[in-house]
């Protein structure tokens, strides 16, 4: 797949050099945009304008729209005003309004002169909801029929002005944009009689969603019915727009992308990793390695203050790594595995008590299995076949009951910070392996050496 | 929303306690089959056959696709044979398919039993192809058209054969099951003049996957061009099926779940959270905690091996927690990215050498900020403000040192090891935090013990 696409993109390149403009023509034609963009971000700049202008207007617009913002300025750059009309006139809405949001103000000035008086009042209307609202990412041009028109009517229309709507096969019953109902060209085709009204075969238990939703509740809503598109009404319950399928897909690997990098201790970033400068990188990654770093100042408080108790046993120094890790672990598991639950809504704030009570079942399971695999390995590897005799049976115990604790102290947080997170209004996935492990590392030398304390020190 | 949905399951539940069956039956008939099963798994057993027979017969259908196993199998177990013929008859082939995995043998011989003879066919041609694989998700339940139908004959044959179709928007242009086209119902609508053959209007680019292709690539593909669906083709280049958005859209779901578990060190769980016994979490999570528990032997045992020099300057001991998380912090930050980007796409095996050439560009910003930082910690506030007066410049120096090396080389690990597993055949997901922080955590204690015995130790 991959293999062939490079072999693709080094013909097209050939073919450029050659200057065989028509068999150029001819072969983007059979490509796909998405396919086509890819190859747009592997050109040298100068020549991506003069394949730009071999695309057939309707795959020009198609491209543009997944080409990435730096190639999208520099092409508009270089297009006259007419270029530019003709490329916004076959834009969706939705495409158009994500355009105008990335490019700097004086391309943006240039872009909406050259769109129609109603393309500009409508991508300005988008403009205006929040960014990740359902609103901001929703697209103004949906098929809307009135409750009486007969099917053959509403099939009339739809052969009227579909050629511009993001899907025709979903179609809003509107009456003064007042959402009454859908109905769906398949339910058209298959209906009996073409000259009942639409009202009669409509839906009128539509499900919708407000300007202001959060656009991951609208993806998730989308997978969850497996609709090709959800209305969204506005606080006065009048319809403004629709968000398709394919966008939703999109904000759900979005979001999880995001959700993965706060998990991993990053901001989140919206560019993809090769086109990151090191700088890019280094500047989503240093915050929270800083916050982390000092924040383990407690801990090494923590040995500085049993430091010497630890000078007098320093054998107990080499479980250290150990018992971290392992806490770490543990509650990296339980912290995860809740903030995906959240995210996926599995899991509502109410259900902290069940949640809790499964950790601490789960961790006594895993704390019990796991001292004593630890005590075993302690007692024949450490002590019997590497001859360290100064582990006692005492200080292996004292181990091991570090562990079990740790792993108990590690799953209750790792489970409950996510969702005091949620509650408290921030993302519960920053509460994930890098923060949770901070929190551990400290608990569980507190536990080790308050332990070791009652049971080795005198 | 979550909040309004238990007001509705809560009133549900009192109209079946007061057998109010023409009411409920109204309220069902307004909601949606993911809402109805959502109220489904919170009912008790007896109560769960009796709200189910009061849905129509589509609507329980959609339900029932939407249940989870257990409940699935109660309601089976319930049924009558005739009834269980109707269900059947009424389910998606695709559906229909995922059921008889899921279900115990008897149940599967009744199910099997009940479906007509072409569905019974249909669906064991779905359960022969491997799980994960295109075959398995697809659905056999498309619109063919012959090339040489006219537009008018097309629309008629969507009309008798559609309504049983997971999609008719895009329909495929075939000649002995041989691929020529798609062609779309806005296309048909849209086309000037109905009695034009659909072979004229189709789009001979067909994008299709092989019936054998892994089902997150199939998902990735939808996503990508937009599609409603994706055709499926055997080897020998004969359409076998369907993938539709909507099974694709859950796919990518699950396999960024499944992801998520492997990266915090869990086994992939089918069951979500509250479904999940502590027997269920517990056997997920033990074998990566044990594993790395057992793996931290070698940072004990380097630790062990500098014990006598750690005895002499055990304020050196306070600084390993720091210079541990710091390195798993750096490394899982590497290696996360990487193996995001490698799941999207968005990576080859091909860009290592530019993975890695960027990590040591991030890591060496990271490092020197973290050391300058670390330094001027350790002096001003380790030293001065808490009195610590065995902490020199030559320690600190120590500790930053070793802080920028061990970033240097976590983000090399990072970035380096989620590529070579996925060159290995490895699941990339693997080579996450908990993994890469007990290589980083060994590896950071050498350099730390190196640099210390060539500058402090004499």
């Amino acid at each position: 797949m991959a293999e062939q696409f490079v072999t693709l993109q080094k013909s097209l390149k050939k073919l450029l050099d050659e200057k065989k403009y028509q068999t150029l023509k001819d072969v983007l034609g059979t490509m796909n945009g998405a396919d086509i963009a890819a190859v747009f971000e592997d050109l040298d700049e100068e020549r991506t304008p003069l394949l730009f202008r071999l695309l057939p207007k309707e795959l020009a617009a198609e491209t543009f729209a997944e080409l990435s913002p730096e190639i999208q300025e520099q092409l508009i750059t270089g297009f006259s005003d007419k270029e530019l009309r003709e490329l916004v006139s076959e834009l969706y809405v939705d495409d158009a309004a994500d355009l105008v949001e990335e490019m700097p103000a004086n391309v943006v000035k240039r872009i909406l002169a050259q769109a129609d008086p109603q393309m500009r009042s409508e991508i300005n209307q988008i403009l205006r909801y929040p960014e990740n609202s359902a609103g901001s990412i929703m697209t103004t041009e949906y098929v809307s029929l009135r409750p009486q028109m007969t099917i053959a009517e509403a099939i009339q229309r739809i052969r009227r002005t579909g050629v511009d709507k993001e899907t025709i096969y979903t179609c809003y019953v509107t009456v003064e944009r007042k959402l009454l109902g859908t109905v769906s060209v398949k339910d058209m085709l298959l209906a009996p009689n073409e000259n009942i009204p639409v009202s009669e075969i409509m839906d009128e238990h539509v499900i919708s969603v407000n300007t202001m939703t959060d656009q991951e509740e609208v993806a998730q809503m989308l997978s969850k019915y497996n609709f090709l598109a959800l209305p969204v009404v506005d606080t006065d319950g009048r319809m403004v727009g629709i968000v398709t399928f394919d966008d939703a897909m999109d904000v759900l690997v979005e979001e999880t992308t995001e959700d993965i990098e706060k998990m991993a201790g990053m901001l989140p970033s919206e560019k993809t990793y090769l086109r990151s400068t090191p700088w890019d990188l280094f500047k989503h990654r240093i915050p929270w390695l800083m916050l982390l770093m000092v924040s383990a100042t407690f801990t090494g408080m923590i040995i500085t203050g049993f430091e010497s108790k630890l000078a007098a046993q320093v054998v107990l120094t080499a479980f250290i790594p150990m018992l971290m890790d392992t806490g770490g672990n543990s509650g990296s598991q339980a912290s995860v595995t809740v903030i995906r639950a959240l995210s996926l809504g599995e899991l509502e704030l109410r259900d902290l008590p069940k949640v809790v009570w499964k950790e601490i079942q789960t961790a006594v399971l895993c704390g019990v299995a796991l001292a004593a695999l630890c005590f075993a390995k302690i007692m024949l590897f450490d002590r019997l076949l590497l001859g360290n005799t100064d582990i006692t049976a005492l200080t292996a115990f004292v181990v091991c009951a570090t562990m079990a604790v740790t792993v108990l102290v590690a799953k209750v947080v790792g489970c409950t910070l996510p969702m005091v997170a949620k509650k408290l209004g921030f993302d519960p996935a920053v509460m994930a392996s890098p923060f949770i492990t901070t929190i551990v590392d400290a608990l569980s030398l507190l536990v080790y050496f308050g332990i070791a304390s009652a049971l080795l020190f005198k």
